[in-house]
């Protein structure tokens, strides 16, 4: 085992929540909930999605959700965007912390399906967001590989090939003169198990030892907490969560588009495994359960009903 | 890794399930979802429990629920039971294969709380079950340990004391000629992680190589499949495992006490790694739909919402 002594977690709960719940959430009760996980202990949480509130129309009180939140000093808060009228939003928040991606689609099908773009076309894309990212003096942080594992449009994604979309970005990032510190791994659409997670990494630190690896497990066929202590175990010291298991990516083209990996259920085990993760378990179970009620439906986290093992201990 | 060429799945989802739905489930259903159970490519079903049909009222028809199954030829269906009475209610059926066990329990506070007994008064009865296994001609085939990790009344479980409680195991069969070749690890209350169920599994294959191991993993804290794939990673091919997630401890003290690992997530975990199970994935998802139809609430199985990866990577 290499174990990373500590883990960063970036929440996802509320973006990857709001945007895929069906019944109205009220900005109050959305900043109810950001303004709790603002006192767990979590240092990163993504809050707002500044995109086409015709299509999600769950984000499109983004603007409105920033405004009103405690900013709480040591916490930073994100959001995404896709476009210039997106990160004007974003902006005008001032409240944000907001980064740039090298972003790369290893599945030709679901950048036609999606992005109504070929692979080429794709580049010539990521060429004029980095120009535009320098005009705007936003840092890019990562290289990030959506369906980094397999992809519904497209079926398994060979490793080799999410190795050369790295090779292109990092070769982007030397064109544009930006240094991205972080490669992150999404399996958007939950295809990864323990085994992949553990070969693509690998073969990513051989490759890039000078990058630290994220990762972004969605937890559609229940591999999300065995994927993460893969990653754990690779001694990955990164990884997007989402309380409750809130949330779901609504492009995923199935109806049982899970959320992401639980975070209370990821912090549980970094507890008993003694990594750091800085969020407190037990406050973290209370917020899963306003998340449940903020939603109206059972959420899929675990730890949130089977209870941490700290007071059993304490009784024991 | 170190992974099986195939693993043994013993099913225990009627047992498990029956025994702590709230709703009365007909004798006929049962047996509906036993034999579609039997359908799947399963060579191993836990169907009854014969015990205090007033304690456990949800198990009370097990008698008529074996009677009435088909029974499918190379499929072992099985059954519990604590006391002569039980013994000769599950005898009786002539259609269960009947297998003792070495039962142990590392926990001081859990034989009190629930058997009443010491650890010295427990290895007397077991003793004396012993004596009556070789009388009703009943062959042991395991070393069981109930609460190998942890336990909600005693707290963590040393692995020392289980390897004692192993090794006291041992000596039993030696004296009573009985010769077990699996050694069963229980996480009954759900305290188990990857890394525990490495370090337990480890000391016993270097302890005891002569032996099999078998885990039995309970997900109150969404780790079973994460334990599971640990338990892999070591080589272990026998898992119990229940359909949809089904059933929970009714002894565990506290309402979180979630299903065990859920076959069809493990099943697809198996899949994906190449190990081969003997099961029909879609065929168990189909049998995990009907369960919850049957018990009429929603149970913890994610693949049965996700849907394996086989029809997407047939369409991509």
């Amino acid at each position: 085992m290499n174990f990373p002594k500590s883990v960063h977690i970036s929440e996802e709960g509320p973006r990857e929540g709001f945007q895929i719940e069906k019944a109205v959430i009220s900005t109050e009760r959305k900043v109810e909930l950001i303004d709790a996980l603002s006192e767990t202990g979590l240092k990163q949480i993504q809050i707002a999605a500044f995109v086409n509130p015709k299509q999600v129309p769950g984000m499109a009180d983004s603007d409105e959700v920033v405004r009103q939140i405690n900013v709480k000093p040591g916490v930073s808060y994100g959001g995404i965007w896709f476009n210039q009228r997106g990160l004007e939003r974003a902006r005008s928040t001032n409240r944000l912390t907001l980064l740039g991606k090298i972003r790369m689609f290893p599945s030709d099908a679901f950048l036609k399906a999606n992005l109504k773009r070929t692979a080429q076309e794709h580049l010539k894309t990521v060429h004029e967001e980095m120009d535009q990212f320098k005009k705007q003096m936003i840092p890019v942080d990562r290289i990030s590989i959506t369906s980094a594992f397999g992809c519904n449009f497209q079926g398994d994604i060979p490793q080799e090939r999410v190795m050369s979309d790295i090779a292109q970005a990092v070769e982007i990032a030397q064109e544009h003169n930006i240094k991205p510190t972080i490669i992150s791994l999404a399996d958007t659409m939950a295809w990864a198990n323990p085994l992949s997670v553990k070969q693509l990494v690998g073969k990513i630190q051989d490759q890039y030892p000078q990058y630290k690896i994220s990762l972004h497990l969605h937890d559609t066929r229940g591999m999300a907490v065995a994927n993460a202590y893969a990653g754990l175990e690779m001694g990955v010291d990164m990884f997007d969560a989402s309380v409750a298991g809130l949330g779901g990516c609504p492009f995923a083209s199935h109806a049982g588009a899970a959320g992401n990996l639980c975070t209370e259920d990821f912090v549980f085990l970094c507890d008993e495994l003694g990594i750091e993760t800085g969020v407190d378990l037990e406050k973290l179970i209370e917020v899963a359960i306003l998340a449940e009620e903020i939603v109206g439906h059972p959420l899929p986290g675990s730890v949130m009903r089977g209870g941490s093992l700290k007071k059993l201990r304490e009784r024991a």
